[in-house]
């Protein structure tokens, strides 16, 4: 990922953290979406079982150190996202890891289903990139240069789609 | 609603969106959580099934019209946080309203499982007060003074926690 | 498939879409299926997601074309087959496709819950042949030629279902 | 119902079939959207697992009655639809009725996850009146009058969906 | 199977019949406990979807062939066990094969949750050995011969359960 | 009950049991199948869980007391019907009882899902009506007199199926 | 709970907390538990979500304190539990409290799937006093007094169920 | 497992049993884990469905024998650890162990569903290490030295994910 050309002396806007290294195969998605829109951010393990205190202190700082939002990715029993939410006041994003057994249908309720007042902004089962994207959205508020590339990002998007129905359409009717 | 004082010449900052009224009494927590801290928003039934165009219009219009955050909320084949966040450079946050059948898992999942390159921010099933606290928190981002509303909400929760455990301590140690 | 014989001059009557070519391997037994009874169709890429635009000018532009039937396959949040459905008068079959995690069945609730108003014909999930075994029936409808072959396809269902039986009665009693 | 003013005189097209007469209350909705289209219909109980025999004979003898489309509903394991579709060439749209556990999940189940071959065009869970309005396509295609009702209705869709917002809008911004 | 010596001229008391050969790797279980305790069967392959009318004529024959016991083997909207116990007066019991998606549930559920008035007597997914233990215990009622040997069937399992023991208690306490 | 006319000397042949007597509710439907078709029976409740050793002792007892078919309802964590099957040599059928949450999902794995060795002939959630009727059938191997029985109560099935389908027909075409 | 005769000096053995007082009334069955068999516990109010540095600081003084056992409630995206096992070395019950949608089925898992390191011994949806019961046993070892009272504990519930059985046994052979 | 160097003269704490020895490669990490503790204990294949009045007598005999804590692991319809627990005054703990379908879901629902009365310790689906750890947990409750080392081993927990975290930082800012 160095050849994103951040320099690393740009201080990062988001904070990626998962609650173990294995997880970072599924969300470096995240990073390498935030990347492509120049967004500097930085990952970590914090493990809500495993260093509790550590991980409420990595929340509690995440806004003071000047992250704007942070994304937690988490399996099985996920509390890294919900606990994070609790103790910083930045938008928190979860992403269900999808462990060995229940295809992450477990990772996803303990995200998701938060009790009223902390919220978490879940997205799909392994969605890491989708949760890079939602960080971008986000920073893009108010921010006129990054909401034209999230729109030209769009774009792409369909661009890329109608290019990939070509080969579809000439499979049924070669000509 | 009208008692929060927000005059209505104040510009609503969010969009609360439902696929039908009879969503409104579940999506109205979104409202109030803004109402709590002086958010000005809007609330429209924009269906995704009954009002295509109309509904990719408004997700068409809704940054240009000023709008800085999309709050979502449709049951069962739940189709239009998803279609709105396919439009609008906006991050869009999906309420799962829970129908008579399947308790909610069906819009869950319609809302959550969204494919890489247009993200859902999903709140829990019937979550709307905390797609309203998301909603703030997000703009919050580099508002200073609303994080520290934030803060301030979360000290609360706290005290309000707490309080709570005061009956059930003397419930169980009478003294 | 060009060895169906049919000439590409022959209108289209069932439109083939999908929200992703990565769909085709699994949507193109649908295809198979039409041209077993010699039933023209297209077949394309038209994401709801990515495309949402487009997407429902297909929608709108469907019935005009001539097409008299929409096969729409899609993953997940699966909203294609829905949003299509809003949008034409045509008969909508949707296909959920299983993607990696949880089975299909997130693609299956997003397309069979659809509200009262916009009906989607579900099928299995990945049960693109019957999408197409589906189209033949409707397209069936009032036409004795073609009824006829659905009945003569049912025939020869039910002789390889017999011719079967006869592997499994002589492994169990060879004679 | 006898208020549709369709004579008695005029034959069914679509067949409204259930496994149980305790299925009716759920059933109807299917026979009042027929009606909203002047779409002379029929219904019975016609128990796949009580009288079967009778069954399989009204399946075979369904299409050379005249009917066009078979609408059949059942809950549990319900095989009413998929063995109607098994000896019928007309397509046949599955309901499934939600019985007091499982909450339809079983009997959706038990109607969509039809073997290849044998297609069944299966709605929402409790979906009546979708079943209804989904005939009424199929019985359109090729009926430009019919067509122009479809498009009426969804017209008037989006004309209540839009009114509908108005209370919505007035409650949050009253003027 | 040949090698169970049991003479083509003794008339099967059981019959195992299955939706599809592609059943029979799973189903032949059955057929392999029956031999253990030397009781006839017959296999076939009987579509309830496929082969209707002869899937309900064979249901109507099998008493009066001598049949006592019928096992049935489906997959996803598993309806021929169902089917053949709304025609017979003889016990029939399900096996849910699993098919590609959703594991087994939903041709478990399509199988186990009949109508009052119509039972089936459903074995776990992909169960079918203990299908044909079902049935020897069924064909036991009333003969002291096969019961005992029911018991010593029981006894065996117990004491392979017990030998079994003997590996893992040398792992743990190596002597 | 007693109004079956059973004379207590005659010995019951199906032993009906339950975990807790909050099952007799849902599991008498199983002892009225059974008088319809003049079979004694007992009921009684025998806790896998809280008189576990009375519960293995009653299992052992119950072929040789003359029992011949054993029905067994059980909730949630349901282990009273498999483990009579492991040391009864008898057909144990298991009646799932739905529970206060899960919907008898719970109940229906805990006793169909059986090891290899084992068999429990499971019926649906809360049918305990069809676990009289699947013993009633079991009972009727080899005995014609109830063998005519079981027909001519599937004959009443069909006749009071098509009875109902009356109320149907004249609702929607009043004559 | 004042008439358990406890005498308040007696320092508690066990802490029973739960996420909200909302909770108490599923929560206090396990109250119950310890006082039929005479041990001191309190219980109290300690949210993850709203008060998380106090439930951590908690959790670390529990076993410096003098508890023994923390038995923990909660619903939904249910963390209390794991974060607790995280930060203390005393064995951790957790009950999964059901709220109004999934019926409990996000708290089970939210709260059993924990990741291998940071055990939580869960008990069933809502068994609450299974979880009082479970910290009698864990207190037991090695207190002969304790296990003695179990096995009477044990003996009471094997005379109860038998007692049940007399009613369903009358109710079918009335003498 | 001889080289945690515990003499076998060491009398077991803990019992570790399964339903087949199929289980073992499963269970095995329960007994790794006490042994990083220095615990004794036994392993042994008990089968509830195989060898029922073993397994009951072998739960009977184990509190006697001087076991402190009793490990069970078993797949689908999982009914040992329940049924130990209903025989012996011990804690009992329960390892869901998955088979081949329904990923553990079965078993995790027969194991802690338990009724009022007769706990399980349920812990994650295959987590026997959690099992093994929560025995050390339950054994260090009045052994401060045991309670010292589970202080030590979180704090190596807690030292290894911080480890890990160094290999993602450095993936991300390389320097």
């Amino acid at each position: 990922m160095p050849e994103t050309g951040l320099p690393k002396t740009v201080p990062p806007r988001v904070g990626i953290v998962m609650g173990s290294d294995s997880d970072w195969p599924t969300m470096q998605a995240a990073g390498h979406a935030l990347e492509e829109f120049g967004i500097a951010y930085e990952a970590d393990v914090v493990s809500a079982h495993r260093m509790p205190d550590a991980m409420l202190a990595w929340g509690h700082a995440a806004h003071g150190r000047g992250l704007e939002v942070v994304i937690a990715g988490a399996g099985g029993a996920a509390h890294l996202p919900g606990m994070l939410a609790a103790v910083t006041p930045l938008p928190v994003i979860g992403v269900p890891v999808p462990l060995k057994h229940l295809d992450g249908l477990d990772s996803l309720l303990s995200i998701v289903q938060m009790p009223a007042g902390v919220p978490v902004a879940t997205v799909s089962v392994g969605g890491a990139r989708n949760a890079g994207l939602l960080a971008v959205r986000i920073l893009a508020s108010g921010d006129a240069d990054l909401t034209a590339r999230v729109l030209a990002f769009q774009d792409e998007l369909r661009a890329v789609a109608e290019a990939k129905g070509e080969a579809v359409r000439r499979a049924v009717r070669p000509g």
